[in-house]
C-alpha cells in the first residue's frame, strides 16, 4: 500500500469509531490560550458521578491570597468540569460531601510545600504545612479529576524533590528575547507597574499548576536598568502577582551595576563602597518585595563584566552578593557557564577547571547553576563533569526549554527525554547509582539548597509557546522540578489527555510521536554525538563555518571533519577531558570500540571506515541517521495525521503545517550534513539513500540566506 | 467641588441612566481582537426592523475569492446583528427583500474601486465595477448597520480619493519591529510558507474594511534575504491571503542586493548585468505573485546603500527598478527621506535640495514617498517643502501610526489631526486651495499614480496596536487614505461608536478626549515648535543630548537652546529653509511677530524675554505649556473615568492604567524641560505653577536608566 492509501484507510478506521469525535477536547476557536488547564467537563457518567459526591461546598480556613487563589481555582475548575457553582464555606465541622482545604503545620508531608489529598469523613481534604503546598494540592486534584480518575480510594502524597523550581527569561527590557520563538516577552515594562497586563496571573497561574515555583524576569545578559528604583517598582508590580501563587521572582543582574548605574569608580567584589552598593540595593529591592527570591549571575561569560575583571574568583563575586542577602530569604545563583577563547583549551573543560577549584569557597546561600552539559544545550551532550565533583558547593542544573538548538518553534521535539537522559546519568561520585538527579536534589551530597532551572519557551504568542506541542516542555520541566522520578512517557501522557485529547488511541499515536522526536531530531541534527553546527543563527546548518572571532566560535572546532575522520578527541591522546569524570564513566567512554555510539564523536576522532558496533563504517553510519532522521520525520506527520479525528482542527492544522516545515528542514539538514561530510570522507552516499538533490555550493547558498541582516 | 466629588458627582448621573448598561459593547473577555469588526447585536427596535426586511438572501455572482468574502463577511456580520443565517442565492430575478451584490462593469462609481449602495427593486444593492469595490461597499453597508441608521432613504456612493493606500511594516525577519510597540512581527517567516497564521486573514478584513489596498511586509531598512527564492515563496504565502481581500503585497528591498544577494561585483543602477539581474528578480517574483504590488526603497539613507555609491542619482536608482516592473503592474515606491551629515546644513531642506532637481527625470512608474514634515514624524511639523514642488513626479505621502516620537504605547494620541494638518496645509503652488492634500491625490498637478503611506503601528499584541486607543489611528489613516476630507472628528465618533461603546454621552467624553490628545501631548513634548528632543531612544526626555556621530544626531541641534534664547533660525538670516515654500507660506512663517505660536521655534530663534501674541515672554508661554500639558493629562483621565459605565471593563482599565503612565510621564518630561531651558533662560518657573520637585540631575538620572543596554 502507499503512503496515502494506509493513511485513507487509518483514518476510515479512525472516523468510524463513534466515540471518536466526542473525546475532541477544546470547542472550535480553541488557541492554545488555556494550555493543560482547559477544565473540560467530565464525560464519564460514573465518574462524574463519584465527583458530584464532594461538591456540597469549598472549605478553606480564613488564610491568605495563595489559599484563595486555590479555592477560586476549584471553583472555576468545578464549574467547568461538572457544572456546578460551588460556594465557599467557612465553618465546616461535621459538614460533608465537601472539599476542604486544611492548612495545618503538622500536615503528614515530607516538605513544606507538600500535600495529601484523601477522603476523610466523608470530604475531599487537602492539607498541608503551606499555602503553597495547598495550591499544589489543588492542582493535582483538578489535574486528576481532568483526567477522570476515581477518588473512590482517594490516597496522594506529594512533596517537592526540589526546592528551587524556576524559569529563567532570557527577556530584555526592550521586549525581545534572546533565543526566544515565541513572539515577545510577556512583562511590558513600558506598562509597568501601573499597567499589570491581566495575563501575568494566567501565567503564574501555569507555573503553579506544575509546581514552578520561581522566576527570573529578565535576560542573564542583564541591562543593569533593573537595579534602578524605576525598575524595582516595576519589579514589585509582577512580583505581586506571582506571590498570589506562590511564585518568587529574581532578577539577572549585570556585575558591573555599581560603576554604570551607581557612578562608582568599580565594581570590584571586595571594594568595601561595592559591597557597601550591593547591600543597599538588596535592601532597596526588599523594601518593595518583601519575598525577592534573589539574583542570578551570568559573569566573566561571553563578554559579561564579572569579579575576573579585578583579578577576582566567582567566589569573590558571588559572596559579595551573599553577604548584601544575609539579613534576607534570597539567594545567589551564580552560573557556571564560562570559558575562555584559548585556541589549544577545550571547552568542554572550561566550567570544570574554574569551579572546581572553588568548592567549599562559596557563602551558604549562593547555588551555582550548571547547565545540564559541558556545552551549551546541545541536542545531546554528555553529562557536565561538575556534577557531583563540588560536593560542598549546591549545584542547581540549567536546562533549556527554548529550542535555540532544537529548530525554534517549528521542529516537534519533546524534551523530556533530554532531561531525563541528564538527571539518570550516573556520576560515580560515591559509587554506582550517584545520578545527576541525586546530586541536584541534593540527596547524594546534602545540599541544603537545590535547584532546578529552565530557560523559558514562553513568549507573548496566544499559545504561549509558539509550536503546539511545545508546551509540553514547561508542563515536562515544572513536573520533573517538583518529581525527577517521573518518566517522560508518564508526563507525556498527562499532558496530552489535559491538553488534546481524551481519545486513548490517539493518545498512544501522539506520546508516540513526542517520545521519539527527540531522536529523531538528533539523527538529522547531531547524530553520533556531533555538536555545534550551528554558528551565525542557530536555525540553519553551518557545519562548514571556519571563521570567527575565537576558536570555540566556529562549527570544524567542535566536529573536527578531516581527511582521517570525524570527532572530537577528548581522551588522554586528546584533550583528556574525559578525565574530569569518574573512572566507571570514563570507562564508557574511553574506548571508541565501547562507547555507546549517541556518545561516539563527543569523545573519539573516529575514521571514515572505522567498523562501528552497528555493523556499518562510520561513513555509512553516519549517512543512516541523517537519512532515517529526515525520513521519520515523515512518521511523525502520519502519527499525527492518525491522531486528526479526536483533535481540536486549529491545532491540528498547526502542528501539521509545522510538521511540513520540520520534514523540509529535516532534508537541508541532512543534505548539508553528507554533502559536507563527503568533501572529507570521499565516499559516495550508501546504497538505498537517493543522493541530495542539490549540491554544497547550493546548500550553502540556501544557508547565506539566513545570515544576512 | 475637589475632583474626586466631581468624579462621583458624575459617576452617579452616568449609572443612574437606566440604558447605559445596555449601550456598553462587547461581553466580558473583550480583548480587542476584533477592531472595529465587533457586530453588536442591533438594539433599536425600529432600526431592526428596518434591517430584517433585507435578510431574504444575499446574492452574488459567481465571481471570484473577494467577492465570496464579501458574501462571508455579510452573513458573519448579519448573523451577529441580527441573529439571522442568511442563504446565499445566485438567481435573484424577480426576487426582493434581499441583499444584491452586483459587479458591473458599468456600474455608476467615479472609481474602479468605488461603490454604490441603494434600493433598488425592494433590494439593498451594493454595485461596482470590481470586486474589490463591492468588498468595499459591503463593509461601508455593515458600518453603516453597526452604527444603527436607517437604510429607508440608503443610497451611497464613494471613491477613494488615493489609489495607493497602504500599510508600511517596518518588520524585520526575526520578529522584532523596528519602533514597534504592539509586540513582535505578524509575520512569521520561520513558518512560512507551510504554516499560515490564520490572523493573517483578519488582518487583511481589518485593513480592507476601511478600503487599505496595500501592505509592505518587511522594514524599510530592508533585508536582502526577501529577494530570495526562499522568500518569495513564504512572501507568495501571505500574498494569497492579502489578494482574497483586495490588498496587493509590496517588499522593502535592499539596494545593494545584486552584490550580497547575487554575488555581482557591484549594484551600480547603470551597469547591465544589474539591470539584468533586478529584471529577472522581478520575473521571478511575479511568477510565484502574479499580482505583486511593487518594491518600496529607502536608499541612500541613514547608512543604507543606494545608487549614490556609484555615483549615480535617486532617479538612476529608480528607474531601474522601474524598468524591471515594465512588463507588469507594479510599481516603485522611493523614499525621500535623506539627509547627509553636514556640521553647515540644515537637515530640514535636505530632502528638497535632493530631489527637486530630479523632477521630471523619474520614470513614470516610480512615485516619490515624502513623509509629512520635513524632518522625521514630529509630534508637530510643518508640511514637507516638497509638495507641490515636483509636479511631474507623484509625491505619495508617508505618515507614521506607530507612535516612535508620540509616546510609544502609554501614551494616548489620536494622530487623525496630525494627518489632516498636513493634508489641509496650504502649499500654494497653483494659488491658494493648493493643499497637500490636492498633491497627494493628484488633482493639482495631474499625478497617475497617489499614494498615502502609513508606518504601520500593528504587533501581535492580543489588540494589534498594544494601547487600546491606538486602534483608532489604524482606524483613520485606512479611511482618511480613501477619502480625505472626512473629518477627525467624524471619523473618531465612527471608530468610538463601532468599538468601543453606542452610549452617545460616553461617546462625547471619549472623543473629546481623542481630539484634544494630540494637542496635549505636543504640550508637554514639543510645543510651540520645538522638535526631536530624544536621541538613543525616542521614549525619554533628553533635550540636553550634545554627542553624537555627527551633529544631526544631537538635540541641541534641534532647538539651538542658548543664554539668548531658543528655536532654529530658518529665515534668511538663518538656514533659509523658509525659502523653499512659495511666498505666501513663507509670509506666515517668516515673521517672528505674525509665525502662529505652534511654528513659531521650527523658524525662529526668540529671546527668552521676547513678548508673544499670547501676552506671555517666551519662558512664561513655554511653561504655560508644559504645565498645562501635563495637567490636561488629569482631565483626559477624568473624561475617560466618566465613560466608564459604558465601557467594558477590560478596556476601560487597561487605557485607565496607561493614563495614569502618561500622567507620570508627561510631568517627567515637563521637568526635563522646563529644568533644562531653566539653565540658558535663568528665570524662575512662572508663578502658579508648581515648581518641579526634581533636579535637573535627578531627571538626566531616571533618563539615563532607559540609554543602558
Amino acid at each position: 500500500m502507499t503512503r496515502k492509501l494506509l493513511l485513507l484507510y487509518f483514518s476510515f478506521i479512525l472516523i468510524s469509531s463513534a466515540s471518536f469525535a466526542a473525546d475532541t477536547l477544546s470547542s472550535d476557536g480553541e488557541d492554545g490560550y488555556k494550555l493543560w488547564l482547559k477544565y473540560e467537563p467530565v464525560t464519564e457518567p460514573s465518574i462524574k458521578a463519584e465527583y458530584l459526591k464532594y461538591v456540597a461546598f469549598i472549605s478553606e480556613s480564613d488564610h491568605g491570597e495563595i489559599m484563595h487563589n486555590a479555592v477560586q481555582e476549584l471553583q472555576t475548575g468545578l464549574k467547568s468540569l461538572l457544572g456546578k457553582n460551588i460556594s465557599v464555606s467557612k465553618a465546616v465541622e461535621n459538614k460533608s460531601g465537601g472539599i476542604v482545604l486544611r492548612l495545618d503545620p503538622k500536615a503528614d508531608t515530607k516538605q513544606q510545600e507538600g500535600y495529601r489529598i484523601q477522603l476523610t469523613a466523608g470530604n475531599i481534604v487537602v492539607s498541608s504545612k503551606s499555602e503553597n503546598g495547598i495550591l499544589y494540592g489543588t492542582f493535582a486534584l483538578l489535574r486528576h479529576m481532568q483526567m477522570q480518575l476515581s477518588v473512590k480510594n482517594l490516597k496522594m502524597e506529594s512533596s517537592p524533590k526540589i526546592r528551587y523550581r524556576m524559569l529563567n527569561h532570557w527577556d530584555n527590557p526592550d521586549g525581545t528575547i534572546e533565543r526566544g520563538y515565541a513572539g515577545s516577552s510577556l512583562w511590558k515594562w513600558y506598562e509597568l507597574p501601573e499597567r499589570v497586563d491581566p495575563r501575568y496571573q494566567d501565567y503564574a497561574r501555569a507555573n503553579a499548576s506544575v509546581g514552578i515555583n520561581g522566576t527570573v524576569l529578565n535576560n542573564v545578559n542583564a541591562s543593569a536598568r533593573f537595579m534602578s528604583q524605576e525598575y524595582i517598582v516595576k519589579v514589585a508590580a509582577v512580583a505581586k502577582v506571582m506571590r498570589r501563587y506562590g511564585i518568587k521572582t529574581y532578577l539577572s543582574v549585570y556585575f558591573a551595576a555599581p560603576k554604570t548605574l551607581g557612578g562608582l569608580q568599580t565594581s570590584d567584589p571586595l571594594d568595601p563602597k561595592v559591597r557597601a552598593w550591593w547591600k543597599e540595593k538588596v535592601a532597596q529591592i526588599y523594601k518593595e518585595i518583601p519575598d525577592f527570591g534573589g539574583f542570578l549571575v551570568k559573569a566573566n561569560s561571553e563578554g559579561e563584566p564579572g569579579p575576573q575583571d579585578y583579578g577576582r574568583t566567582h567566589a569573590d563575586g558571588a559572596n559579595m552578593l551573599a553577604e548584601a542577602f544575609q539579613p534576607y530569604e534570597g539567594v545567589v545563583i551564580w552560573r557556571a557557564f564560562v570559558y575562555k577563547a584559548d585556541p589549544n583549551a577545550d571547552r568542554f573543560k572550561a566550567a570544570y577547571e574554574e569551579f572546581v577549584p572553588l568548592d567549599g569557597k562559596f557563602d551558604p546561600k549562593v547555588i551555582v547553576q550548571v547547565k545540564n552539559g559541558p556545552i551549551d544545550f546541545q541536542p545531546r551532550e554528555p553529562f557536565s563533569p561538575l556534577f557531583g565533583n563540588m560536593p560542598k558547593t549546591p549545584l542547581g542544573v540549567e536546562f533549556q526549554l527554548t529550542q535555540e538548538y532544537l529548530g525554534f518553534a517549528t521542529h516537534a521535539v519533546y524534551e523530556a527525554p533530554i532531561f531525563k537522559e541528564n538527571l539518570d546519568s550516573d556520576t560515580y561520585v560515591n559509587g554506582k547509582g550517584s545520578t545527576v538527579a541525586k546530586v541536584v536534589d541534593g540527596s547524594l551530597q546534602g545540599y541544603m539548597r537545590t535547584l532546578m532551572a529552565g530557560v523559558a519557551n514562553i513568549g507573548n504568542a496566544r499559545n504561549w509557546t509558539g509550536h503546539p506541542l511545545a508546551q509540553a516542555n514547561w508542563y515536562a520541566f515544572g513536573r520533573l522540578s517538583w518529581d525527577h522520578t517521573l518518566s517522560s512517557e508518564q508526563i507525556a501522557k498527562e499532558w496530552t489527555e489535559l491538553t488534546l485529547t481524551r481519545n486513548k488511541k490517539a493518545q498512544e499515536n501522539i506520546v508516540g510521536l513526542m517520545l521519539r522526536s527527540r531522536e529523531i531530531y538528533v539523527d538529522y541534527n547531531t547524530p553520533l554525538g556531533l555538536s555545534r553546527p550551528w554558528m551565525g543563527v542557530h536555525f540553519a546548518p553551518e557545519p562548514w563555518q571556519n571563521k570567527g572571532s575565537r576558536p570555540d566560535w566556529t562549527a570544524v572546532y567542535y566536529h573536527r571533519a578531516d581527511s582521517a575522520g570525524l570527532g572530537f578527541d577528548r581522551t588522554a591522546s586528546g584533550s583528556n577531558a574525559l578525565a574530569q569524570y569518574r573512572p566507571e564513566v570514563r570507562q564508557q567512554w574511553n574506548d571508541p570500540d565501547k562507547t555507546p555510539l549517541p556518545y561516539l564523536l563527543w569523545f573519539h576522532h573516529v575514521g571514515w571506515n572505522k567498523k562501528l558496533s552497528s555493523g556499518r563504517t562510520l561513513w555509512e553510519e553516519l549517512c543512516t541517521h541523517f537519512y532515517t532522521g529526515a525520513d521519520s520525520v515523515v512518521w511523525m506527520q502520519q502519527q499525527w495525521d492518525l491522531a486528526k479525528p479526536a483533535l481540536d482542527s486549529q491545532v491540528y492544522t498547526d502542528v501539521a503545517e509545522r510538521l511540513k516545515i520540520q520534514r523540509r528542514e529535516a532534508v537541508w539538514w541532512r543534505d548539508a550534513w553528507v554533502l559536507y561530510l563527503q568533501t572529507f570522507a570521499k565516499k559516495p552516499i550508501p546504497k538505498g539513500f537517493e543522493p541530495p538533490k542539490q549540491t554544497l555550493e547550493e546548500v550553502k547558498k540556501s544557508v547565506n540566506i539566513y545570515l544576512m541582516k
